[in-house]
């Protein structure tokens, strides 16, 4: 049974259930458009730990914790569990959910994480090899910060291209049935589009919208040459962070090669600030920008039926601290999942 | 049709193919008991690069081009690449095999990375997503020495619990058939077990064959419930980096559960130097080590019917510099997969 397409992408022969979904964030994300969507916001960016990367632990664990608790599942009804984050070695996974001893495999895709760890956990269900598993990833404005660029004491100004960092983390509990009554499912994947390495040369961090927006390019052309679709299937095409900058390089990209997404495009890390009054110059970003949008705002929308087809497709820049003070340039991931309304 | 099997494992209803491997490895590991088995032995540990991030880049490139030649493919014939390495942000990955092309999934397990990205990629030519797929880790002596510990400038020295990272990458590429003639498969791989985070609480980051040896005991167990085996039924049980102080932890963890695993039990990180004339201490470490011993060892006594059925359970530990600094523990993971003579 091959549920390989085109070149790049899968179309799972049943589709795979988002079962449910959790959403945690921090003190900002809650002041933000989107504030009152999110299962829950925290009253102070630590949430109670000692370091900011335990604060981010903790996101995880809370999100694990009441996507499963919405779903009516316990632990031991998932049979592996999709995780990673943006800190180097991935900590703030290893500390996070080791509480739930699920089998896990850990991602890495920088801000594409989100978008990687449902491909698979998909994958994993729609191959026969889980029934149910689980999917989060998660960004700390704080540690992020101290991973990637300067303690937050050092006060550093940041020019109007650069995202803010967002602080939150999203759980999905996927199932390979649709669920009934007040478990039934809040969406379905039905397809996924795989990104490679696309590389422009650009070196800004400060600017990672464009370092990201060919990447995102790439995946989206391939994603209409596989499935043979057009911007118009679906009522919205949602990248994960590129912001403004990143937005308008990608729809000018997309132009040039025949695609126009103007109408279809949304960046969950444009929705998730309000840039003007929040400070927070082009957009959010992080692991948990796509995945906190994912959940609260997204699904919500098809839930709704406000939308009936999304493509969702989270952007990451691979980039380490060591790799750019080392001079190397920032390339560029994105993965794109297509999620229905039931 | 579900291709489950237990609490955390997964038999693939037909087996995956270990079409044809790749090893390429420095200086030391060169000098060291397997060196004549590596395809390639590099003069110098920086590869002619001018960092030794890119040094361990070149390692996956070279690995993965020489495994794709030896196997007659071409990038595009690879419908996906599963990759991964210790570096913050796995950017020796990143830098490494974009010249390839191929859509990516980015895995991070510590040094059971080659486990997990067996795993994944056997599991999406197992569930029809992909004709063939390519896995590949790397470590590097140095690049890890200054991600985790100090510059190597610093002359730090290292105690006796304490292992030496490979410089070494070790590249697969697998397939649904098993090929034919001077393109016959290596080896196949026919169940896999997905390991859990295991943390005893211990801290000491020089003794990581001690903090991973729980996990390695916990999916060992979960293996052998979940396929009714016993160590008997393996030529060799195989550990990726446990050491001399992890294979006695993980001796002794067995046989309070029950299982004598003295016999079968071989530890990649042992076999790859000779402690005694290497000055290595308790052992070869890192995503390369299992790796590039699987390549040019393990699956050669496969290939010569000198083993008929091995367990290989790459080891890791899931630290970073950060959580270190932060006195946090050293939680383990290991992942294991039962590989088969043809």
């Amino acid at each position: 049974m091959s549920q390989k397409l085109g070149k790049a992408s899968v179309k799972p022969e049943e589709p795979v259930y988002i079962l449910n979904s959790a959403s945690v964030v921090g003190t900002k994300e809650g002041q933000g458009p989107l504030g009152l969507l999110f299962d829950k916001v925290g009253e102070e960016d630590m949430f109670g730990c000692e370091t900011w990367e335990d604060a981010e632990s903790s996101l995880q664990k809370d999100a694990v914790g009441m996507a499963l608790e919405k779903a009516g599942l316990k632990p031991e009804d998932v049979s592996f569990i999709f995780a990673g984050d943006l800190l180097g070695q991935s900590i703030a996974t290893s500390f996070g959910i080791s509480t739930y001893q699920i089998p896990l495999l850990g991602v890495y895709g920088a801000c594409s994480t989100c978008g990687e760890s449902l491909t698979l956990g998909a994958m994993s269900i729609s191959g026969g090899f889980a029934d149910k598993v689980v999917c989060v990833t998660s960004s700390h404005f704080a540690s992020a910060e101290k991973e990637f660029r300067f303690p937050l004491e050092y006060g550093s100004q940041r020019p109007l291209s650069a995202t803010w960092t967002v602080t939150g983390s999203g759980a999905f509990v996927l199932s390979g049935s649709p669920g009934t009554g007040a478990k039934k499912a809040r969406a379905r994947i039905t397809g996924m589009t795989i990104g490679k390495i696309v590389d422009y040369g650009l070196k800004d961090s400060m600017n990672m919208g464009a370092c990201m927006a060919p990447a995102a390019a790439s995946t989206l052309e391939q994603h209409f040459i596989d499935f043979a679709s057009q911007p118009g299937d679906y009522d919205k095409i949602i990248t994960g962070d590129l912001g403004k900058v990143g937005q308008k390089v990608l729809i000018d990209l997309l132009n040039d090669r025949g695609y126009d997404i103007s109408e279809q495009h949304m960046d969950c890390g444009i929705e998730i600030f309000d840039a003007q009054t929040q400070d927070t110059h082009a957009g959010g970003s992080g692991c948990g920008c796509s995945a906190v949008t994912l959940s609260a705002y997204i699904l919500k929308q098809l839930e709704e039926n406000n939308w009936k087809k999304v493509l969702f497709m989270p952007t990451g820049a691979l980039l380490s601290k060591t790799s750019f003070n080392e001079g190397k340039s920032v390339p560029g991931i994105a993965h794109g999942l297509v999620i229905e309304a039931l």
